[in-house]
């Protein structure tokens, strides 16, 4: 699904062609002929003896694209520059940009926003370094930090080619919950370099997303600058996923019938959102999680390389279950894949207890196929938009930012990511829970307001809140 | 004049009344026998006994201000919890924001900018990092990048306390050149450190602009990044500022109806910006240039503990003239005052040779006052707003860097430097140009289109453009 043009999309031919070998005519008939509809034409450029046109082709997928191409290139005096399609054109120049929030028309906004009036701001920061909360962008500004080792399921491709999914996740961030977003991809992939990087530039956000670092560096990046920063870090892929997670299971625990506590769970993909994932059931009140990698399940008395699974055969797994997935899944209530496809059998699935809870976040091939899974799952969710239940981060991250930069609240405590996570099942309402809806629509308004108010009252609770929340930035005055 | 608040302005009071000690007419009396006029009045939060109120009132001056204040915190019951005014009220969150291009209205949309269609665009990059410059928002994205160690005549006032200055910088590259800036303080001040960092996160920007970092670690930061990024870095006290001097100079000489080249130039203030503008000063083919700092003329034979200094040294002064400024002004044709207020004193104007050009820098007291030097100046132009010949880097920063985007420079080379002077200089017409009028308003809508017009021409006769400009980006399709 990642590698191709998208269902009945349009793409942009940039044609080369030679007036005294090729007609027009005879180009719109090889497009027409392999299935294209030609809708727009424009020429950018003409010479004596050739014309360079941007011709614009409606087509069904990226089969009908690629015959395209491939029957122009064999006419004669052809030449074809590129071929785009509306997903590459959206990304032009980058897709979001920064903007004043005011005009500046004449010297005397001049002299306000920018010198000599600045100066009287900048000192009142001098004096109480607090008032940059208010004073200037840190109140609403997050940085979405990436060194670009584990971007989706691509791997390390690096910080430039990250940039597009950090851009994607700054639009999120402003649409979904008003919050400044700003993306930062790391010439870096060492772990004290980027500590060190990230520290260094924190005066300017109010709070750091981590995304797409791989583990277990991630571990450390994070942990690290929790301690040593005073602004919110949170490394989405790990805590994001876990908190949508636990909000599914909330809601498919009540479908079920089942008190999500007295649970065996089963999580496969003992790495960084399988690790969070476990971390957040254990404190939801959940006793009996085993976690399962490729060397089976993770059970105490067994020192693993890992130091991380030294932690997690200590604190999970508590009737030291061994063995293979299928050894260890039988009679359990949920099964929880952070793993890859295929993973899940169907006969593990008839081992495991009545009405079982299936989380295959394999993306995009699942663990197990939900065609597969579902003559005997009695609630299945996917990270896929088309199927039922998408367990998607972008549930959580705008409401819990929103929350946090609200009440500036100086870390994200487990409490504030539990409150998060059962704001977000709250959003369906009992009426409408049942097994093909437990996790409300990535484009469902209530969804940051619960989040939200969740994250800035478990933020007060916990004493990491630094300020009263008004909603209204507006109104407020407490800056001189 | 950066101290205070504008002329004619309006402040806001926050008040809390207590309901049994004062009643509200005898606050409005108190104000407007303390000179204010009440234009506004909101109740923002009211209990049995007290209410808060917010009180807008307009004042002529500071004083003004300060005696309302004073005498209503001598009424009883009446407790002032705060005073604003719009330049604060102006920086409330700051006074930037990071928006979407393009609304995500639906799942569709959601696939194309986001997972999983953005990991097409991820997968090109990662094949070709150049299309980084096409694909994302390196494209037209500048880092203002500050340390805080020399904000305005502030001083050492550190990260938070700059980033209302980087802020205004930022809304005046997108007002003026339609660039995005984004602005990142640093928390550290260690050259090495600084270096790090930026390259670090270099991978988003298409340019660096450093700001307000003290000498001398401002060179060496500055030229290491030109040597290892192979994005243009611009440290724009030393280089705006010079290129905005040179271009008033090419005016004034003209005005005066000498040649540049042979003008004897005397420069007080040998720091970052004094030093930037006596090689564009050399570059520009101006060889009599006498450098003054504390210590007198910076003379040859002498060994300096500064390093650039005994650059300096080498490479100006040729007739090795020795002395403090009053010696060396003598028939000199410009000054150039870098340094602080009341450096040059009317006899030193008086010994000049005649029609004398004297650039008063020093911000906000020049090295003499404008009307102490009137009867005696032929030029004069400040860095202030309120008398003719402004000097202000906003002439140059938005048209280099726009240009240098357009074209996709490597780097920003003396050559290009000088070009973006004579188009600063090229706006000022012939039949325009007098004493008064050397140098266009930084509103002047030509300036940032002759700049990165010239910038670009002189960046592909340097040859470190990368990319033939196209003025409308929408038009480009080089990206597949």
């Amino acid at each position: 699904m990642a590698g191709g043009v998208g269902v009945g999309t349009s793409i942009i031919l940039r044609l080369d062609m030679q007036k005294e070998l090729v007609t027009f005519g005879q180009i719109a008939t090889a497009i027409g002929d392999a299935g294209g509809d030609i809708v727009a034409v424009d020429v950018t450029r003409a010479s004596k003896n050739s014309t360079i046109r941007d011709i614009t082709v409606n087509v069904s997928d990226q089969h009908q694209a690629d015959s395209i191409v491939v029957s122009l290139g064999s006419l004669a005096g052809v030449k074809v520059i590129n071929v785009s399609d509306q997903t590459f054109l959206l990304h032009l120049g980058g897709k979001i940009e920064v903007t004043p929030k005011i005009p500046i028309k004449n010297r005397d906004d001049l002299s306000r926003v920018y010198t000599p009036g600045v100066a009287r701001v900048c000192m009142a920061i001098h004096e109480d370094t607090s008032k940059a909360h208010s004073l200037t962008i840190k109140r609403n500004t997050v940085a979405v930090v990436s060194d670009g080792s584990a971007v989706l399921g691509l791997g390390n491709i690096g910080p430039e080619a990250a940039m597009p999914v950090m851009e994607g996740k700054a639009m999120l961030f402003k649409q979904m919950a008003g919050v400044d977003a700003f993306p930062i991809c790391l010439d870096t992939q060492d772990t004290e370099e980027i500590i060190r990087t990230i520290k260094a530039i924190a005066p300017t956000f109010g709070g750091i997303n981590l995304e797409d670092i791989s583990s277990p560096r991630c571990f450390e990046i994070e942990d690290r600058l929790i301690e040593e920063l005073d602004i919110p870090v949170f490394h989405d892929d790990q805590h994001g996923t876990a908190v949508v997670i636990l909000a599914g299971l909330l809601n498919a625990a009540k479908v079920v019938g089942k008190s999500l506590e007295n649970c065996k769970v089963v999580v496969t993909g003992i790495g960084a959102a399988g690790i969070a994932c476990t971390k957040m059931l254990l404190a939801a009140g959940v006793t009996n999680v085993i976690g399962v990698d490729r060397e089976g399940a993770i059970a105490r008395g067994v020192t693993y390389t890992n130091p991380v699974w030294n932690w997690y055969a200590e604190n999970t797994n508590p009737l030291v279950l061994k063995g293979s997935l299928s050894d260890v899944i039988k009679d359990a209530d949920i099964f929880i894949g952070l793993s890859g496809p295929g993973v899940l059998k169907v006969k593990d699935v008839q081992s495991m207890a009545g009405d079982p809870i299936v989380f295959a976040m394999a993306n995009p091939s699942p663990e197990i196929a939900p065609e597969e899974a579902e003559p005997y799952v009695r609630v299945m969710a996917t990270g896929r938009s088309d199927y039922p239940n998408q367990i998607n981060n972008v549930l959580c991250f705008p409401g819990i930012f929103r929350g946090v930069l609200d009440c500036r609240a100086a870390k994200i405590t487990q409490e504030m990511k539990l409150a998060a996570a059962k704001a977000i099942a709250s959003v369906v309402s009992e009426d409408e829970l049942n097994e093909y809806y437990i996790i409300p629509s990535v484009f469902n308004q209530a969804v940051v307001e619960k989040v939200s108010e969740a994250v800035i009252a478990a933020a007060f609770e916990s004493g990491v809140a630094r300020r009263k929340s008004q909603r209204e930035p507006s109104k407020e005055h407490d800056y001189k």
